[in-house]
C-alpha cells in the first residue's frame, strides 16, 4: 500500500492518526521476509531494477533452497544464484527440479518465465581460456537479465590480431565486458579501439606477481584509454548487473 | 581517405597495388600528428566518442599549449585539460586567451563551440566537502562533454537522512557518479537505493588507514550492492567520461 | 594472600622479613599454573574482568582438556574455548561430558553455574547470511558473559530498509556489536543512526579484493561516522569480550 | 512537526494528503541546512548523541567559518574542529572571536555554555612523548564532550616500571584510550592488567617498517588480551568520541 | 594471401574493390583458428619468433589437447605446454603418444623435428636445491627452442666458494638465467661477475616473510649490479623465452 | 691442500705455474661435494661456525638421505634437517636408522658425537600454546648446537605477572630467544626487562590482520625497547643459529 | 629503598604495614622523573644494561633539553640523542654548550666521562656511499657505548672484490653490522663468509621497487646464510644497542 | 699483475712462496680506489662489460666530484652520473668543466673519447609524454654505452593505430625498451609484435591506484606476451645497460 493511499484512508476517517503512522512506519516489512538466517529483500527489483541474486558463498544448501522457496512463494518466477557448487547445485536440484546448473560460470538459475532480450548488444570478451569461467558468469547473468549478449573468447593482446580481426563486434556493441587476468592489458586496448562503455572484470588467472588478481585490477584502475569501470576480481556476475542497467537505461528512453 | 576509396582507385588504374598498399598501411598517419614529445590522436573522437584530453601531470606548459595549438589548428573547437594547477593555467592563458580555469576541478577548459545538453540526467554525489574537487573534476568534465549534469554535495551516510531526501533526485537521474572518501560506504548505499548505473570514485580524502583512498576504492570494489563501476582514486575525470560514454548510448538508440 | 596481610605478619614477627619478601616476590604464583604447555591465568578474571578463554587454534585436544581440567579443579565453573573444530568438540566431550558445542559459532562452553543475564542489551547485528558464523561467535561469547544478548542478522546496506525497520531494536540496545564482511559499510550506516557505542567485527566474507577482509577492516577504521571501535577480521569473540566490559562499566556506576 | 501530528491534521481535514505525503517526505530537511559545499547535520546529537563535528582537513578557512555560523545560528553552543592549522585558527578567530585554540591536539573548540563533568573516569594514556599531539586530541575532544578526562604520558612498555607505578590509576578508570605508535604493545599489556574497556590508538610514531603506524595498528588489532578496539591511526577524536558514548551509556542507566 | 596480392587482384579486374576491403580487413583470419574456447594463434612464430606456448593452468585436458591437435593440423612440429600436471600428461599422452613429459619442469613436449643446437651458451643457475623445478622450468624450454643450454645448481650465496668455482662458466656464457628464491641474492653476486645480459627468475621458495616470492622478486628488481632483466614469479618459461629471443638476435646478425 | 703448499712446491720446482694457477683457482672444490641437485657445502663450519644444515622444504626424501650420507662420508658427525615432516623423517630413518625425530620441532637430527653444553644460558621464551612449535624449532636448533638452553612457555603480556614471575630466569640468561605470534608485544616488554641481547621470532600464529606473523614481525622490528634483532617468520632455526654464534663469540673471548 | 630493609623495618616495628604496602608499591618512582611531557626512565641502565637514549623526532627542542637535564640532575654523565637536526643540535648546544653533533649520523652525544673502549670488535660494513648516513648512527652509537667499533664503506656485491679483499678484517670481528639499501644482498653474503653473529639494517636507500627499504628488510629477514638478527629500516642506533649487549655479554663473562 | 706471473716468479725463486700468497690474496686491491666515502671500482669494466657509473641519488655533490676525479686519474675517458639534479651539475661543471647535463635524462656525461655505434639498433619506446624523463634517461644511457639509440615517444595503446604506424621501425630493433607508466599494457602489445627482446620499464607516472609504478610494474611482469625482461620502476639506466649488455653480446659473436 502506497504511502499516499495511507494518508487519503487518514482524511476520509477509515484510519486513525496512531494506526497509520504505524503503518507508515511498517511500511518497509512486507518489502522483505525474516527467514531468520536471511532477510529476503522482494522490493529490490522495483528499487534497483533486478531481483535479489543468491550469493552462496558461505550459505548452506539449506539455506539457499529456502531463500529460493521463500522468492517462489512470493511470486519471483526467475531467481539466480551465484558462486554455486556442483553439489549445491545436486541439492538445489533434488528441491526444486527445474533449476539449471551452468557449470563453467557455477551459476543456478531458475527461469520460469522467459523474457525477449534486449538491446543494444552486450558483448563479453576474454583474453585468455582461463579466463572463460568469470566470462561464462558475466554471460549467463547478462542472459538471464534479458540482455542479448555475445561471447568473444581467448583474443588476449598478445595476438593483436585476432582482437583486431572483431573490431566490427566491438565497434557494433553497446556495452563491452572486458575479462581478463595477467596484466589485464586487454581492457585499455579495447577501450581504445570502441567508443561505448567498457566493463572490466580482472580475473585471478596467473601466477606469481599477478598476486590472485590484483596485477589486473590494478592495470583495470590505470588504464590510459578512459572510459573503463572496474569490478572486483573474478566479478563476472556484477559487471553483468552494471551492463544490464546500462541497457535498461536505454530502454527507459 | 577511407579503405573503399583506395581501392577503387587501384581498380580503375588510379593507382598501384604497391603504392595502395602503402597507403593502406599508412592510413593511420593522418590520424595523428607526431610533435616529438606528443603524438596527438585526431581520430580519438570518431573512433572513442571522445576528443583527446590532455593529462597536465608531467607535462610542461609549452608542451601543454603545443598540444592544444596542434589540436586547434585541426580543427578541434573544445579542448579539455585535466590535473592543472593555476600556474600552468596562467601559462596557457597568455597564449590561448579564452581558455577557462576551474579552480576546484583543476581543469582548462576551451570551449568554442558550445552544444546543447542531451539527457539523462548524469548525477554527481558526494560523500563529503573535502571529496568536492574531485567531484568537480567529474562534473566539470561531464558538462564539458554535453551531459545534464547536476552536483550533490556533503551527503555522506553519517547523516543518512540528507541522502534519503535527495531520493527524487536520486531515481530520477539516468548515471549516478558517487565520489567519496574515508570508507566509501555511499557507493553501496546509493546503488541499493536506485536502479541506474552507478559509478564510483574513491577519493584520497581522509588519514591514516585510509591509505591515500585504498579504504574507498576496496570498499567500492566490494560493494554489497552490484551494478557499480569503479574508477582510479581521485579520477572524477574518468567517471565523467563512462558517464558519457552511457548517456551517448541512451542517445543512439 | 594479599600484601597488607603479609605485611602484618612481619610486623607481628609471625614472619621473617626474608621469607616474606620471597612471598610477596612468588605472590603471582598462585595465581596461574604451569602445565608446561600452558601457563594457566587463575588471576585473569579479577584483573580484567572475565576468567580466561581457551583459543584452540594450534593446541592439540590434549591440551586443551588439559587446560580446562586445571581450571575446573581450581574452581571455575564457567569455561570458554573458542575456534574449536567439531572433531575437537568430541574429543573433549568425552573426557567433560556437560561440554557443549555451538557449531556455527566454533565455541565449546561449560556452564557449571548459570548467572541472570545483565542489561543493557548488547545487539550483535550483521549485514549477510554469510557473516552468521562470526555474529554467533559474538552473541555466544556475550550471552556466556552475562550479557543481554539479541542477534539481527541479513539487514546489510543493499536493502536499506531491513535495517531502517529495525531503527527501533538499534536506538534501543545499550552496545551494538557490527559484523560485516565485503566493503563493511554497515558499520558506518548503523553509527550513524544510533547514540550507543559501535563495536565493528569485519568478516573475511567475500572474494578478490575483499582480500580476506581487509576491504571491510579498513572501512570500518575510517568509519565517517564517529564512535566505532574496531576489531580483529572475524573476531566475534573479542567483540564480545569488550561489549562484556562496557556493560559491566554501566552495572558497577 | 512530528509525523503523529501530520496525520492528525490530515486526519481533521486540515491537510491535504497529498500535501501530507510530501510533508512526510520532507520532515528530514529541518535537520540540516544545505550551505552548498556543506549539508551541516543539526539532527546529529538527537540521533547519535554528539553534535556534528568539523574535520577541518580539506576545507577552506571559509567553509569552516561559514559551517560554524550555521550551527551557531541554529542553537548549538559548543562547537568542535578538529585537525585545524594554526592558519586557520586566525582565520576563525577573527570571525569568532571566543573560538579557542589547542594547538598540540590541532583543535578549535567553541564553549558557550560548559556543562559539569561526567564520571566514570576517561583514561588517555600514551606511550611516548611524540605521541601526545594525539592524546592531546583525544584529551581534548572528551573533555570538551563533558568527560572526566586524565591524561598519563610517556608510560611506554621499555619502561614498564613507569606503567606499574600507575596501576591504581588504570584501575580506577572506567575507560582507557591508549595511545601508541611503533610497535603499539602498550595496550595489549594495559588490556592484560584492567577490566575496563580499552580504545586503542595506533599513532604515525615511527619510521622505516612502522609504516605511518601500520605496524601498530596491527599489533592493536591482534592484542592477546582481549576487549581492545581500535580506531583509525592518529585518530584521538575518534578514540574520545566512543569513549564518550560508553560513558553515555553509564549516566542513562 | 599476402595484401599485396589482393591488391593486385583489384587493379586486374579480378576482385571487386568492397570484396577486396573485406577480404583484407579479414586477412588475420587465417593466422589463426577458433576453437571457441580457445583462438589459436598460428601467426606467432612469424611475429614473435617462436610459436604459441601451452600455458595449462586453468585448462581442461580436453582443451589442451584440443588446441595440440588444431596446431599438429596446421603443420606445427614442434609443442610446448607448461604448468602441467602429471594427469593432464597421461590424459593428453592418450590421445598424442609421442608427447613427452618432463616431471621437475612440468612440461609436456612434443617434439617431431629437431634442429640443431645454436649458440651462444644460455646458462641456468640456480641458488638452492628446493629452485631446482623452476630452473629446469627455464632449462627444458631453452633445450625445446633450440637454446646450447647448461644448468648449475645449488650454488647459492651461502656457500660463495661454490659459485667462484664456477666463474669459467659464468664467464663464458651468453646468457645467463639466475633462479633464487628467499632473498634472491645470487641474481646480484652474479650479475656483479660477468658481462652478459642477466635474466632473474624469483622463486616461491621460501616461508615467512619470502611471502610467495615477494622478497627475491623486490631483491632482483633493486640488484645494485646492473644489467637485470626481471620475470614473474616462478617463471622459467618466461626467462627461457627471453634467452632464447636473445640468442635469435646473435644468429641474426 | 692450502694455498702455501701449492705454492711451496712452485717454487720448488715440483709444480708448473700454469698448473698451479688452475690448483689455485680449483681450490675451492676440495670444500664442497657436487650431487648435482645440491652442492654440499663441507666448509662452512670453518667458515661460519656451524656445518650445513639441511632446509627439508621443497626437497625430495631421497635428496635429503642423499646429502646426509654425502655429510657423513665427509666425516660429519652430526646433522641437522629442518623443516621436515614425519612421512620425511619415516624415510631418512629407514636409511638411517640412528636420526632422530622431534615432531613438534618438525627437525631430524643424527647426533654421532655428543659435546658438552657452553654457557651462557640461552632462553627461549614463548608468548602462547601456539607458539611452541616455533618455540622448540629454536630449542632443539639451539641445543644441537652445544647451547645450554633451557625454554620458558606460555608467557604472553596479556597475564603480565606469569612473566614477571619469571624475572630471575630472564635476567640470568646470556641471550633470550622471544617467540610470539598475534601482537608479538612479548619482545618489547622482555627487551624493557633485561640486559641482554634478544632475538626476535615472529609466528604465524593468529588469523584476520595477524597476515600470517607479519603484525608481530613489524611490531618486533618497531620495539620501542633496543637491542633486539629479529628473524624470519616462524624462523626458531634462524634465531637458534644466531644465538648460538653469540654464544660462540663469549667463548672465544 | 630495597624490598628486605622495608620489611625489616616493619619486623622491627619502625614502620605500619600499611605504610610499607604504600613504599612498596610505590618503590619504582624513585626509578623516574615525571616531566609531565616525559617520563625519564633513571632505573634503564641498571634493568638493561644502558641508559635511556632520546629519539628526537616529534620532540620540541624545548623537551629534548628538559630530558637531557634531567637526566644531568640525576647523574648521568654521557646522554645519547638520534635523530636530530641542526636546528635542534643548535638549540640544545645554546643550553648545553659541550653536548656534540655528529651531522651524517643525526646524533646529539654528551660525554662527560669518557671510558675505556672494550672488544671484541664492533665491525659496520655498508654497501654504498648512499648508506653511509646510517652506518654512522651505528658507529657513532657502537662508540658512545663503549664498543671498539671500525667502519668499512661501499663495499657492495656489484663489486664483490671490494668485499673479498677485506675477509680478514670480516672475519677478525666479534659482531658485524650489515648496512645495506637497495637488495641488501650484502647481508647473506657476509654472514656466509663470517663465523660471528651478523645484525643486518635495511636502508631506505634506493628508489622505485626498493619501497623505502622493504625491498633490502625482507632480504635481509630471508637471507640464505643463517645468524642474521634484522633491525628496522634505518635503525643504525639498534644495532649498534644490539651489538653493543652482545659485546657486554662476552664481558660479564 | 696477473695470477700466472706471480707464479712464473714463485717458480723462478724471485718471490717467496708465503708472499706471493699474500700478494694473490691481495690481487683485488689494484682493481678499486679507497676514497673513505666510496670504493671505485675500476675493474668493472671488464668484469661486466661497462665501467662504474655513479648514482647521485645520497652522494654529496663534493662526493661525485671526488668519484669523478679518481676515475679520470685511473684512464677512465667517459663517465656517466645519473640521478644527478641541477644544481648537483652545476658543481660538478665548475669543477670539470667538460661534463655535459641531460636535463630530462638528469644525467651528467663526460665523454672524452667517443666511440662509433654499434648495431643492431636499441629502440625506445615510451607510452606517454609524462614518461619521457626515463625514456631519455635509457636513450642518453643506451647511446653512451655506443649503441645505435631511437626514440619513438607517446604511443601508448589509448591511441593503437599510433604504435601500429610505427610497426616497421619495431620490427627492424634489435632490442627494445618500452618505458610506460599507469597500467603499462605497451609492453605486453609490443612483445606481442615482435621478436626481439623486450625489456620493459614500469615509470612512476599516474596517481592513485597506479601507486607510484605499482601497477605497471605488476602488468610488465605479469605480460601475457613473453620474451619480457622487467626492471625497477623509472629505472631507464638499468634498461639501457641491459640493452647494452645484449648488443655486445651479437658483437662478440
Amino acid at each position: 500500500m502506497e504511502l499516499i493511499d495511507i494518508l487519503a484512508k487518514v482524511q476520509s476517517g477509515d484510519l486513525d492518526p496512531a494506526a497509520a503512522a504505524e503503518l507508515i512506519n511498517a511500511a518497509a516489512p512486507p518489502a522483505y521476509d525474516d527467514l531468520g538466517y536471511a532477510v529476503v529483500d522482494h522490493d529490490r527489483r522495483s528499487r534497483t531494477g533486478a531481483a535479489e541474486v543468491i550469493y552462496c558463498a558461505g550459505k548452506t544448501p539449506e539455506q539457499i533452497v529456502g531463500i529460493m522457496r521463500n522468492m517462489i512463494s512470493r511470486g519471483t518466477d526467475n531467481i539466480l544464484a551465484t558462486r554455486a557448487s556442483q553439489e549445491t547445485f545436486d541439492f538445489v536440484c533434488s528441491a526444486i527440479p527445474d533449476a539449471e546448473y551452468f557449470a563453467p560460470a557455477r551459476i543456478i538459475a531458475l527461469t520460469r518465465k522467459s523474457e525477449p532480450k534486449r538491446g543494444p548488444r552486450v558483448l563479453v570478451v576474454c583474453a585468455g581460456t582461463s579466463d572463460i569461467p568469470v566470462a561464462e558468469e558475466a554471460r549467463v547473468t547478462a542472459d538471464f537479465l534479458g540482455c542479448d549478449v555475445q561471447g568473444i573468447y581467448d583474443v588476449g593482446v598478445a595476438g593483436l590480431h585476432r582482437l583486431l580481426a572483431r573490431l566490427g563486434d566491438l565497434r557494433g556493441a553497446g556495452v563491452i565486458i572486458v575479462v581478463a587476468g595477467m596484466e589485464g592489458a586487454l581492457a585499455s586496448v579495447v577501450a581504445g579501439l570502441t567508443p561505448c562503455p567498457v566493463i572490466a572484470v580482472p580475473t585471478s588467472v596467473g601466477y606469481g606477481a599477478s598476486f590472485g588478481g590484483i596485477a589486473a585490477l590494478l592495470a583495470m584502475l590505470n588504464s590510459c584509454a578512459s572510459g573503463v569501470g572496474v569490478v572486483n576480481i573474478d566479478n563476472g556476475f556484477g559487471a553483468a548487473m552494471l551492463a544490464s542497467h546500462i541497457v535498461n537505461l536505454t530502454a527507459e528512453k
